[in-house]
């Protein structure tokens, strides 16, 4: 079973021209690369039928006022300066990520770890997002995934466009939620999968993505972790739109236990110890890697595995706008189930779990 | 292992929407039926992407000259009174199906048995194929998979469109070849995959298909065997143009001798005995059946299964016209081909073969 699933990797990689083009220069990516956005007719059947991903040169957001307001130190801030926004708040900018179990938990394994959220003014939640520090324990990420540029940042929501019109046309819908993320080098997405076809618009710094298609399911070892939220670790003033003297967060199990499908791997693991865990993904092809630079975008197929790392511009911020349009569920989703209900004996144990599904979207 | 098959067969009939309307009618098909063409956008979307059949109704070859004429007695005779065409002869209308092997074989099983096929005058052509009868031990059916519209039947290819443009458009490319089918109800085409994108345009008569996604590759059992041919039984006159008095044709294995990994399922099995051979097949759901009546097109995403058979039109012939695309290969490649290495223990044994691959292409 391991080799026929190599062989899928492998040959899943070829068809869709996946191979670095220069293994020795980290830069080089595999993702291909278009100066001008496609037709929608050559998006669909170029990478959308396929599940070919796409970056798209600055030419795509060069129209937006965002392109040229929001990287300033200071028009996002004034636009928004009455607005409270839903800030998320980790001691080292992992949220939605496994992090140890709390101390006095009955078990020393890890546990699926989400942020504390809490609405903030959005001058004082861009303060904290600058002061982000993992040294400091507080890292702060703007980002709710609930079509928030058209809910909570409606004021600024006119200086992109309200839909991608090429990806618009060619999926045949408008899309399902647009997404603001405003955060800094701290904050860091861990491997998951979203069941939306996915474009992904940066407009200040840089996002770092690495890739594994979704026939690569057994490289990230889904198991199930106890769901737990961080919380404050004392009582504090919670009225919006003031400052916070936010000490410290702690870890907590959520009662009654809630079990969440995510994956276990670290791309960036602490030891050797933890690598040798997990052999399908440390002792596979390297997952292709992807920068999205301010005005570029990245479409992203559904069902593909992503992990994301980011750069502030210049105003000291990382802001991207994603959208995100229903996918379409088909033959492709059918073998993607098919290949998850097998299990692959090597190194450590990948048992499918029942409760394994739709849970793991909406990150990122 | 067969439980995870048998899931995936259920889910992607359930995605692409094709369990049988009422199971109780016959004459319903589960496959999608369209009054007009589709835009290139919705063709790619809908049906391309997913891998899900359309039927277009009569709207979309109305405008064909052919449609008018070519059901009548007498134009292609005509039109082709002094061309000579490639006629396929068989005792029994089931070329490029198995057979059982040649008298005097080592072994008592089946083989992969080819027409004889013989460049004949049109006009006699035509005479051999309605005068077609297993029981007199001579079928003959008109076509060569080689674009032969565009080729041998150069003379009337104008009375077709040369390619469906909004079947061109969507796929960004033109046919890779055009084929012409002239046979009657005799002829029937056993079950095969091809590497392309098809559409099948019926003009006279009409073409009754059984299909299968290529999810459900495991329920045909395919198999490698010997390839044979079809030759007379004595020698004849090779004349080209005149009536010929083909008496009989014998089964002949191939030398040196080449195997073709072949179906060895005929879904209207000879015995009880024959059906119980292949549980995956006959103890799992129905073929997808789909009628294509004269003036109607069939889109038919590559690697699906078809069995074909037909019916004749009023000019005792059945007619069809097909186009095939080069499809693309995509992650739905890779995950086929993944699945096709895995084996399900199950009645009889299923291997895959090394050599099992693209020799299964350019059958009807």
């Amino acid at each position: 079973m391991e080799r026929a699933v190599r062989e899928l990797w492998a040959e899943s990689r070829d068809l869709l021209g996946l191979h670095s083009p220069c293994p020795d220069d980290s830069a080089a990516s595999a993702v291909p690369r278009a100066d001008l956005p496609p037709t929608p007719l050559a998006f669909l059947r170029d990478h959308v039928s396929p599940g070919r991903p796409l970056l798209i040169s600055a030419a795509a957001t060069r129209h937006w006022p965002a392109a040229t307001l929001w990287p300033t130190d200071s028009y996002l801030t004034d636009a928004l300066r009455s607005t409270a926004v839903s800030l998320h708040l980790t001691p080292d900018g992992r949220a939605d990520a496994l992090a140890p179990r709390p101390a006095g938990s009955s078990s020393s394994s890890k546990c699926f770890a989400s942020a504390h959220v809490r609405r903030v003014g959005f001058p004082a939640a861009v303060r904290l997002i600058r002061a982000s520090d993992p040294a400091a324990g507080l890292v702060a990420y703007a980002q709710q995934q609930d079509d928030c540029l058209r809910g909570e940042y409606a004021a600024v929501a006119g200086d992109v466009d309200a839909h991608v019109p090429w990806a618009s046309e060619a999926l045949g819908c408008l899309p399902e939620a647009v997404n603001l993320w405003i955060g800094n080098a701290s904050s860091v997405t861990s491997f998951h999968k979203d069941h939306y076809d996915n474009i992904y618009a940066v407009v200040s710094g840089e996002k770092h993505f690495l890739l594994l298609p979704p026939t690569e399911h057994h490289r990230l070892y889904i198991r199930d972790y106890p769901a737990a939220s961080y919380v404050p670790a004392q009582a504090e003033q919670e009225a919006e739109g003031e400052e916070h003297q936010l000490t410290r967060l702690k870890l907590q199990i959520e009662e009654p236990q809630r079990m969440v499908p995510w994956s276990s791997v670290d791309p960036y693991p602490a030891s050797p110890e933890e690598a040798a865990s997990f052999p399908l993904y440390f002792d596979g092809p390297p997952p292709i890697r992807c920068t999205v630079r301010a005005g570029e975008m990245l479409y992203l197929p559904s069902m593909w595995f992503h992990h994301v790392s980011q750069s502030p511009g210049p105003n000291r911020l990382t802001i991207a706008v994603n959208y995100w349009y229903d996918m379409q569920f088909d033959i492709k989703y059918a073998y993607f189930n098919f290949l998850r209900s097998l299990e692959i004996d090597h190194g450590s144990s990948n048992k499918p779990h029942a409760s394994e599904g739709d849970s793991e979207d909406k990150i990122d």
